[in-house]
Order: structure tokens, then sequence, then C-alpha cells
């Protein structure tokens, strides 16, 4: 029998979160991997399924999803035995979406705005003048996530390992080359260290 | 006794959204009103609350949630008798989820980059240029929204009202702002009448 979910992948990208996710959820699924070199995203195939021309995007069985904070929770409530998300607690989940709302509505955005600056501004100086604001705004994102929402325990939601874990540890591998050095947050450093001995991360394509 | 719910609100922002789930759930809440032409979401008692400088926030006994499609998670869950959200289907879950996603983490900050554009790019001519380019990507956003999300159902998860639609229907708000006729889209214009039939919208400030 085929595998009822299929996710649509790209090297480096936040599809690595959903990817992390499916891997402690222990999940079947069929990988496909984009070029974006080739600018398969945009080819007319992967449109039909994700009008919108990014990863990721998960296929199952009832209907595709294209949003990471989604598919988090899909991941979650799918495989609760994976204990991914506290599910049983209406206000801790609603802070592990806020946690993921804010990384993708705004830390990924602003990162956003060094390789995919032509989706704001046609202008090439304008286009500059966006990357040339991505390492300030990629610090200011990080300070909120080290001060407001990482305490002192290993994980985002404190004891419990949460979808919540991946989408930090991709974003925080953006910094880098966002200009700025992770060990300013040392929270976020900690966090990293503790991701990369997981057999998900090491995993990774 | 004092409600136990604060929602921290500003005229014409995203915090209608949760300002109409909030009067949908029936929910006992206060309504602080800040002033953005008094720079009061910077003030420093507000940023003790919620240090990202924006709203909403709403505060409850157990913390704050700052994002919205977290807070609309939120209402559902705490108010299930209003049934705002298909709470016990997983896949239908996330599909709302996916569409709220998709509006705050793509619409709201294309629509964010009029008012907005200092965010991004501290140069005059560049944020000039971001703001010329909104009219076209706000386009697009609908163009998705109206095709890919929205069927012949009169709301946004079909039969059923849920938190999405106060969310569609507050952006769908802002298209006249951004030079966006939003007759160029049916479903959507057709929803935003729905929309403005309840008491919700009705007693919005
Ligand atoms: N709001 C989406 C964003 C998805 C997104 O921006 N994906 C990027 C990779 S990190 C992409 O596919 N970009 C391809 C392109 O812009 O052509 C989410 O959070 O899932
Ligand atoms: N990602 C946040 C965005 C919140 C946001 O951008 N709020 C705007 C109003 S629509 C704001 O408070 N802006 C004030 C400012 O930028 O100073 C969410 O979805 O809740």
């Amino acid at each position: 029998m085929a595998t009822p979910l299929t996710l649509y992948y790209a090297a480096g990208t936040c599809a690595q979160v959903v990817l992390i996710a499916l891997y402690e959820a222990d999940a079947q699924f069929t990988l496909k991997t984009l070029s974006f070199s080739d600018h398969e995203q945009r080819s007319p195939e992967y449109l039909t399924l994700n009008p919108k021309g990014r990863v990721p995007a998960l296929v199952t069985e009832r209907g595709v999803l294209t949003e990471v904070p989604a598919l988090l929770l899909y991941v979650a409530q799918t495989y609760p035995q994976a204990a991914l998300a506290p599910l049983d607690d209406a206000f801790a989940l609603a802070q592990m979406q806020d946690f993921n709302a804010y990384l993708a509505s705004t830390v990924h955005v602003a990162h956003a705005h060094r390789m995919r600056a032509s989706r704001w501004a046609d202008d090439e100086a304008a286009q500059a003048a966006m990357r040339a604001k991505v390492q300030q705004n990629m610090y200011e994102c990080f300070s909120v996530i080290e001060k407001h929402y990482l305490g002192d325990k290993p994980w985002v939601m404190g004891e419990q390992f949460t979808v919540a874990d991946g989408y930090l540890y991709i974003l925080a591998s953006w910094l880098k080359g966002d200009g700025v050095d992770i060990a300013d947050f040392p929270r976020v450093a900690a966090h990293s260290e503790r991701m990369r001995a997981r057999a998900s991360v090491q995993k990774l394509p």
C-alpha cells in the first residue's frame, strides 16, 4: 500500500521543520525534494498542488497543507503517542502556537528580506536596503526569543520537547548567514546544541 | 470579581480579529484601547506586557498571548460551546490554522509594507518602493484566497462559521486602502457582506 503522506521539501528551507516533526513522530511518508535552482517550486505541476509556489507542502489523504505552523499542529495531533505538543492543555497549546506564529509571521519574514527581497519591491536599490536591515531585525527577533519566550528549561515549552523546538532550531541555523552570532543568545545557542544531539536532526538530508 | 481576560486593542488593526472572536464566544473580558498616534504600543508599561510593542495582546490568568492565530485557537478551545473551530477533526483544524497562518505570515505582511515599511528598510526611497508593490501583492494574496481557500460554501471552513472568518473579514477591509477592489474577488466580497450582518461585527468599536 502506498504511504498516505508526501512532504514536498527543499534543502535549507523551513520545510526542514516539518521533516524534523515527521521524524520525531516516527511517521510513514514519502519525501519529494524540489530543486530551487531549477525553480521547481514554480513548475505548473507543483503549482497545482500548492498555488503559493513554496515549500513545505504536505499531501494527505484529505488535502494539502502548506503552512509550517498548521503542519506542526497537524503532525502533533495525528501522532499523539509522540507527545509533540501539550494537546490536553488549551493555554499551553496556545502558547506553543503563539511561539510558532511569531516565528512564521515575524522571524521568518525578517530573514526572507535577505534572499527574497524581490517579493516586496521591484527596485534593485530598495532590495539592497532591505538586505542591509536583515541583521538588525534578526538580532531583535532573537532578543525577544531569548528573553521573552525561552526560560531556563531545556525546550521552548519547558520540560516537554515539542514541534516548536525543531522550528526554533531551523530558524536559528539561518542566523550565521544573516550576520548574527548565535553566541549573543546563550539560551538559543544551548537549545541548538541540544537539538543537534537528536536523531531527527542528525537524519536531516 | 474581576474578569480574567483583558484584550489590548487598537482601532483598525488586526486586534479587531480577536475582538470579533471574543464577541462570538460571548466571553467576559475587559477591552483596553491603545492610541497608536500617541505611540502607546511602545510605552514602557505596555512593553512589559508585550515586548513586541504590537497589538493584540490578551492577558489571561496564566499569561499573555500576542499572536492572532494563537489567540484564535485559544478562544475557540476555551469556549467550545460557541463552536468556533472544528475542534474534533485534526485535519479540518489544521486546514483552519493553515488559512490563519497564511493570513498572518503572508497577507498581513504584504499589507504591512504600506504603513510599516520602515520595519524592513531605513531608506526613504526603499520604503516608497515597498509601498508601490503593496497593491500587486495584496491582489495576488486575495487571488490565492479566492481560488484556493474559498469554496462555494458561506464560510472559510464551509458550513461552519469559525474564527478564521473574522480574520478574513478584517484583512479584506484593508484592501481598499491598499488600492485593490474587493469586487475583483466575488467570493471574498460575498463573505464580507455576510460578515457585516453578524452582531459581532456590528458591535466593533
Ligand atoms: N508562510 C510559509 C512560508 C513558506 C516559505 O516562505 N517557504 C520558502 C522556503 S523557507 C519558499 O518556498 N520559498 C520559495 C520561493 O519563494 O520561491 C510557511 O510558514 O510555511
Ligand atoms: N504577527 C502579529 C502581528 C501583529 C501586528 O503587526 N500588529 C500591528 C497592528 S495590525 C501593530 O500592533 N503595529 C504597531 C506597530 O508596528 O507599532 C500577529 O499576527 O498578531
